[in-house]
């Protein structure tokens, strides 16, 4: 190696050597953030979707091709998202050679498979040769049986057998989402040998954060970050910089899963191991990031009731999921209903009790839902466990107690104000009462659903509510009754 | 360099070329999971936990020790979290070599705070010191301004410089949370240049995915990431690999926003700019990925009003952040009362109506809350903007219409059967009505306060839940009366 071909370490600038500048004649970096495109928060204007739509309205393709041209894929996922259904098929006619793979794969799962669905089966099969096999995977998952394996007809037998692998595994697991494509080498390698072969294999991976060193039987044994490679002598054995202790997936994980390990290790890449142990493929950050961000964003929409929630959603597919719901909790609001029908005289005679008891009901809902978001999130973030559970009861009880008093004096003396000062004990007390249930409620349903096997974000709401809403009316009605108020 | 010092082809394993093997004689993975501390969600066995516990119980430190010490250090931070708050000080006093900067960077940030108020400032200017700078900035931010103070006055100038300019810009920026170690070299290097630099430089930043290459100004023009430079031939010089289209991270970016940005084009790391254009620091990934997780699980936590929503949160301050949503929504409570107080005589006429009144509401009430948390989520992860709110809006229209006839229609004949036909039909067009209503609120709500730059997360919830309750019993009692029946 030529000593005269090396750098003079003042050359190279680090981040503590700063240089001397002039600001003023500083020009803004060539960034994708406040350009004529994107507002502040990277949406793209509405003015330039306006441009486009004007185009396209004109029929003008080669003026949708110069507006849409200088888009990241990313982006022009985004715009076909935001367009109306037929503007799509329009737009991606127009702009056939911008239609990448990366644009196929960053687009909504919704808008995909309708845009898919539209095409002939030779058309999505050239598309998906174009793809790598995850992203593959996830535009053939979508489509029904039938299309499934018209696509499947028509793609090279090699991405046939790759992309029916991953389908063997089920939805949602490593197997199904991981990257086939990585860099694995034999451990007698130095680092030299290896980078000598990165240079010369044409072919490798188009993503790789680190190479997995493997044993005879192709079982991960280290692994090496590119950053040690590079930083490391030619000489050294890999087995004496590599990282024997890395943590392995299984191809039968749940992305959830996957999620939270990639999160808690802070992990780049990570190798996923079948049952014997062999490595068969790797998952990248970039992709658990969608899932990471799908499945924290998900508790909102399942305890909510809203299923899939995406604004993308056909809808048959929205009014399926969740007409569901309301007609539960039209079940469980037939309770409470039938708790106020027993006390249907008692309301005749005082009908301030129907007029205060929605309020009782009401305020223990709220607290049972804040409850149960708090515990509903720690669960599935892995915060609350066996061995904390009654701990954090116990907390939630004393939250409970606190705000029980503070809203029962509140409503107590506004009560009393108005109406009489005994029902303002009245109702004080049925408050108190019904928000120390409903805190206890919201972090017991969702720990015994977690307990049962079930997942606490779809199914607690309806019974959280079914209880805040019962033990509301009852204790205000009972209470009125058994002090002799009506 | 030496032709024999070259791999062969054939040594070198590749993902398609897999290895004969006999799966009989293979091991189990050597990984983290299904081991004998943690159950199959990764998570640290209860059993396990309670040997930590009965160690500490019996003043054991040696046992303590034994049992801790195989963990990785974001096991031990989920143990910390998972004792008692006086268990946490033993075991800590227990373990103080395995206290490493690892484990403090990935405690929570409610455990870590209580952790250090019982330190003295020394002991935690030496923590701060072993850690980077992005994670004592996470654990300065979080002290009261005057331990702040003690602390950087025992660090030592150059880390404490670092962490008052990362503190000069607001909390959750990317200015705050940046890494200011990273890798910049100049424009006119080359391939083998940048390697050989790599290797003589003893302090490189610990972690880093790509090279950026800066101009005389020090502003980035290009960047290349790691694999690019290991797969190129020396003599190639870094202008002509790098990546000149490269997303810069203004400092004064917000999480969120800087989080989106990492998940629509799919980033390992970036380059954050000042306001000059100058590179200051580097986001790496595994940072984005708590952002990503925190920030769209924060949702259904807003949502419900539940604040910050932690389950390590002490109680004065969950009390604090929760019995404000609990008083905003008794007085939206006191909106639909008022209601009904209005309608008080046609109650104590027919007392049906207070028996079935709140149906109304509350099927109203789930209908908006399903919509609004679909609507937050699409704003959040910026899928509903100003070019398909519209659409979005006509859509949810839709599926309200479907919802509230098929819910009309099942409380209708049920009513119609136990009280009267004339008050099953009141019932089912007030359902109707709130349902449209509710579906409406959900989705327009959220979109009001987007424009007002509120976060429609925290402030929907009340309004919908006023409008919902508000309308359910207006349309049902109000119906009632003017059709006669009370």
């Amino acid at each position: 190696m030529a000593e005269d071909n090396r750098l003079s370490e003042d050359d190279v600038m680090l981040a503590d050597a700063p240089v001397q500048t002039e600001s003023e004649e500083l020009a803004k970096p060539d960034d994708r953030i406040d350009d004529e495109r994107h507002d502040e928060e990277n949406r793209l204007k509405p003015e330039y979707i306006r441009s486009v739509r004007d185009a396209l309205e004109a029929r003008d393709n080669n003026a949708v091709y110069d507006i849409v041209e200088p888009l990241h894929p990313a982006d022009i996922a985004d715009l076909l998202e935001l367009l109306e259904r037929d503007e799509r098929a329009r737009l991606a006619a127009s702009i056939t050679d911008l239609m990448s793979s990366d644009v196929i794969a960053e687009l909504n799962d919704f808008v995909r498979e309708e845009m898919m669905e539209a095409l002939e089966p030779e058309a999505v099969a050239t598309i998906v040769e174009q793809l790598e096999t995850d992203d593959a995977v996830q535009l053939i998952e979508d489509l029904d049986e039938d299309d499934q394996q018209a696509v499947l007809a028509e793609v090279e037998a090699e991405d046939r057998v790759a992309i029916e692998s991953a389908l063997a595994y089920p939805e949602e697991t490593a197997g199904r989402l991981m990257n086939r494509e990585f860099v694995a080498v034999p451990e007698h390698l130095t680092v030299g040998d290896l980078i000598d072969y990165l240079r010369e294999e044409g072919d490798l991976a188009n993503e790789f954060y680190e190479v997995f060193v493997v044993d005879h039987m192709h079982r991960p044994v280290g692994t090496c970050a590119l950053n040690w490679i590079l930083t490391t002598p030619r000489a050294i054995k890999l087995t004496d910089v590599m990282k024997r202790d890395q943590t392995l997936i299984p191809a039968t994980m749940d992305q959830e899963e996957l999620g939270l390990m990639f999160e808690k290790y802070a992990l780049i890449s990570a190798a996923v191991v079948d049952e014997s142990g062999r490595l068969v493929g790797q998952m990248t950050v970039d992709d658990v990031l969608h899932i990471i961000a799908e499945e924290a964003g998900e508790d909102a929409l399942l305890l909510s009731g809203a299923g899939d929630g995406d604004i993308n959603e056909p809808i048959r597919e929205a009014y399926g999921s969740r007409v569901r719901w309301l007609i539960a909790n039209l079940g469980t609001a037939l309770v409470g209903s039938a708790i106020i029908a027993a006390f249907g005289a008692a309301i005749e005679k005082l009908v301030a009790l129907a007029v205060l008891m929605p309020i009782v009901a009401s305020i223990g809902g709220n607290a049972g839902t804040q409850t149960m978001a708090v515990a509903v999130r720690a669960i599935a973030t892995n915060q609350l466990t066996r061995a904390n559970t009654w701990r954090i009861v116990w907390k939630e009880l004393r939250v409970a107690l606190l705000n029980g008093v503070t809203i029962a004096v509140l409503i107590g003396i506004g009560t009393a104000a108005i109406f009489t000062p005994q029902l303002g004990v009245v109702i004080a007390l049925a408050m108190v009462i019904n928000i120390i249930v409903s805190g206890m409620a919201g972090v017991l349903v969702p720990v015994i659903f977690e307990r049962l096997k079930q997942d606490p974000a779809v199914a607690s709401s309806v019974f959280v509510t079914m209880i805040t809403d019962s033990m509301g009316f009852f204790a205000f009605l009972g209470l009125a009754v058994a002090s002799g108020l009506a």
